[in-house]
């Protein structure tokens, strides 16, 4: 860790803080410069938070050196976390294509979708059934009734499936009727539902915050790992940026971070990440060429009547031509559909 | 409601929105224009967020003309919200200023912190308990006994208080204890958790997100409103930008816009607002002069050993210049202190 | 275009906007809401950009529906534009590779550079003679020594040049001794220099403003074309978001979407976009796949020793490698090298 | 300067940068920590930059301490710099008040607005005779007319002048007219004309880039200064976010800040800063309230006609209105109008 003084700061001053970094057992180091003191702390500086140099108001900048997270970065782990869900590997030799409505709306509607994505060649079904709406007076999901249709469809079609928890009271009964637990965009940072999840051993699908950094979202699987589950598969579904002819801005360039940083699968979102049906394609073979582990993506068979977020799922016709489109740069990327 | 469809669509396609539009009970309105046709709909267009137009492949765009929020909104009622928080008004001829440490850290240090800023003019009380950190290795509160002596400094300073609830779970105890629930900006589209303090009548303090658009914070407000607690006040504390000189951008423009578009009082956080402890007093003026009604702000009395960002805590004798400085810009806006 | 009021507008105050519509030609449309007056204009509305309705206290909002540009929107050409810088033609079948250093250093670097890249497989080379940078105090670029080298090692290699243009007083010099004019990210708004290159009739490489929309980077691309040259090449290079891992963000959909809203090509900069040597290769692979036309990227024979960006220049075997990787995505396009 | 290398980097490795490090004139320092080698260098480390240590292989992130700028820096000169336009004093104890119409259009018009804004308390005349436009198709301003008139203005109402030159080659027709230069956000990294108003010696209002950090702002006005011109005056006026209720965000933290930071007069433009004609008046006094110099307005006698920007106009009443709200805040803030 190193620590920057302020212009005003004296030795003396130093003396204080120095004397602060070896009772954490750090080795301190004194650095004077011609404008600023600067100090140094070698050891493990992770002890050092808990002394909260950045308050002192004779310290300009405090400048950590390492991570804050451990468990899931590649320092820790070089080889890859493959997790899986039911019986579909997630970040190994296979690019997985998970695929399903938004929400869920009705039996038939769920089915129909469920058996169309897997004959194209989808490896697990997603859908929604608890949803979070940015208005009140939107439609708020199926609840509990969504959640034993997708255990219904998963039964008849052998797909595992993906819904998302939004609330700790949810978590008992998305676990009993779905194999992974979505974390959504909005709750990423909602720590008492990461640690709830983190208890259960299911897989989790943490997606990316609309806002949040790179390093946050490895925070936010940190919580999840340290709370005891392993099985954590990140999600890049777009940022919130200044552009608005997209729904959000797909940050592709966090994919290929996140690979070499952490050891974690990580799939992509081209759905959420574009917010326009017909940019999905061209997104999801991108994604495959990134070096993402999958995709999740959406789909309806009437798109026009579907509940939410219709304007960005694709149809049966649709979904085929992605699969065709993308099987030459999953193909590419060394790995198998 | 606007609708354009996109160049291929035909006179026929434009029918069979044209009736549905008619079906929900609107006047429909036929735009046929050089590239593109376009759509109209005449009456209460909310009820044609059921429809999902944008759904539809031959829709380009679909332009509302009306806000989705209603209840907040200063069309439904002209005049200005006051909401007590114990005995102190919010939103009228007083400008509030919230004061105190960023967590409750110990019953020494909370009562030092309250006094003091009560001598100074503080009229409400603030204190974490239950705190959410990036981190998993952050101190995360005190939790329970950290609002027992929230209640306790109440009692002996008279000064009400307000303290976050990050979980559905956490509402029960947090009521029982503090005057005013606050609603952090990671929890803002926390909808479960909307709906709960939405149903406990208690004065709320919701926070922008830290991405939040404008819109989508009056949209958060209306979940609480919706719930039946009217009793909501927002609060401005910083966007998510891409400087890095300060922690987040305070964005003064939203409130100003939120204080014309809405009846809810707007408080300013200039503590997070710029995670800086030597901006605070400058945007605490501007605050006042924008014409917020009021301010929260994080005061330790030792910053230097505080649990949680100490880097932007006023120590008390900062926190008296504050209130001094501050004074003549409220009276310049027409408000007592 | 539509135009909605205030909610104070009356009848009367409408009538005085609909006549202006009809004075300029088009069918002026009446649209009673029931909270606000609604008003349409048909026929090609971009001739009521001189009426100003925004700036009407009466009027609440102008929603366009035609988009502001013309002559490069695919609206107007169904067709894939392609632009011959020297041999090369940008565009079509190939999937261009463009590169060499981030500055023009000297000879001997730049010759060594451009024929290792040749090797490999670049057809264009780039170099950068006039440097903006940041700060008054860092290295500012060869001029026009510079494009002479770049020259001479285009007549050498017979790989034609592209190199950055930032002032209208260096546009003849450019266009002397090099093929292609670069429009800097900081320059995309710099009009009368848009004017300029767009009277030389030369290939124009526009780079995308650091936080430019779509709508903004085709309406700079509008400039040129307007001014007389059609021969502009889009290139998407990262923009700037709140992420600070990487230095940009490299924005994917906006390829997507201009190559679906334009006929022009559109390369992209994995190393401005990432902005770190080791993101280079999975977004180059990434832009094969979501339909770029090309790359440019930095390359340098001893990066540490870069005058400029040196932290985002492949090495020769980095370059050797990049292109390795790429072809089998370049192939998975349809495309040839 | 901090210099942090990779995990693998060795002892050797970092034997050759110490060895640059010295020969630089500066003191090296070791400090091997657990996971990662760090490297110190005391000294003035401005002479490092030529180094690139950025750009080698080995080396993870290097973290400057010193700020880039020199001249424009508070540290260099502790006092506040008062810049004079013509006889009016920018950056003491005067608060001052720029206004004037967006384009310059006609001699009346321009003469009208001129007086009112002078009988209300402005004391500089603004108006744009080159206009930067986002489309080709836009008004693109009266050029050395609009420079005339306002040379005019400025003779019959005794107010000096500020108009924006876009070009090198429009800076001595500028100069010829006008009395302070101004430099648009869109031109805030425009090198060369930086350089060119440099040279002038002539007061030049430095508008901060849309999307341009506080640093790279600061970096941009030391061009100017170190050119040999130092009346440079900052100005805010709004960065581009997420937000799209206002056309930017005005940034006040920042103007706090820069005052910080450098002993420049820093400006703010709530006009554009808002884009919103409603809000222009309580962004205005919190201009003032967080220590602003003063602000510079556009208004227009009549909006609805102006031919750029128009919806932000303040009619000749709402500047009169604003003026008189403004003035309790100045007082407040200790200074005269």
């Amino acid at each position: 860790m190193i620590i920057v003084l302020k212009p005003q700061a004296t030795e003396q001053d130093a003396n204080v803080l120095l004397n602060q970094i070896e009772q954490c057992g750090l080795k301190p180091l004194y650095m004077p410069g011609v404008e600023r003191i600067v100090l140094g702390a070698l050891g493990d500086e992770r002890v050092l938070q808990q002394c909260h140099f950045e308050a002192n108001p004779l310290v300009e900048e405090v400048k950590p050196i390492l991570t804050k997270y451990k468990r899931v970065s590649r320092d820790v782990q070089p080889h890859d976390s493959v997790v899986h869900i039911g019986n579909v590997p997630v970040g190994g030799q296979h690019f997985v294509v998970m695929a399903g409505p938004c929400s869920v709306e009705s039996e038939s509607q769920l089915l129909s979708v469920a058996e169309r994505v897997k004959t194209h060649g989808a490896r697990v079904l997603r859908g929604g059934a608890f949803k979070p709406r940015t208005s009140p007076y939107d439609f708020q999901g199926m609840g509990v009734e969504g959640l034993k249709l997708l255990k219904q469809a998963s039964d008849l079609t052998g797909m595992p499936t993906v819904s998302e928890v939004m609330e700790i009271s949810q978590v008992d009964a998305v676990c009993e009727y779905i194999d992974c637990l979505q974390i959504g965009a909005r709750n990423m940072q909602n720590y008492g539902l990461l640690k709830a999840v983190g208890e259960t051993g299911k897989p989790v699908l943490l997606k990316r915050g609309l806002s949040a950094t790179i390093e946050e979202c490895l925070l936010a699987a940190e919580y999840i790992v340290d709370a005891g589950n392993p099985n954590v598969i990140l999600c890049e579904r777009g940022i919130r940026t200044y552009e608005t002819a997209t729904r959000n801005t797909l940050d592709l360039n966090a994919v290929a971070l996140m690979k070499q940083r952490s050891h974690l699968p990580v799939l992509v979102d081209p759905s959420h990440g574009t917010g326009v049906r017909e940019l999905v394609t061209p997104l999801s073979r991108a994604a495959a060429a990134v070096g993402a582990d999958g995709i999740i993506v959406e789909s309806h068979l009437n798109p026009s009547e579907a509940l939410s977020d219709g304007h960005q799922a694709l149809t049966g016709d649709m979904f085929a031509q992605l699969m065709q489109e993308l099987t030459p740069f999953v193909q590419a990327a060394g790995r198998k559909l």
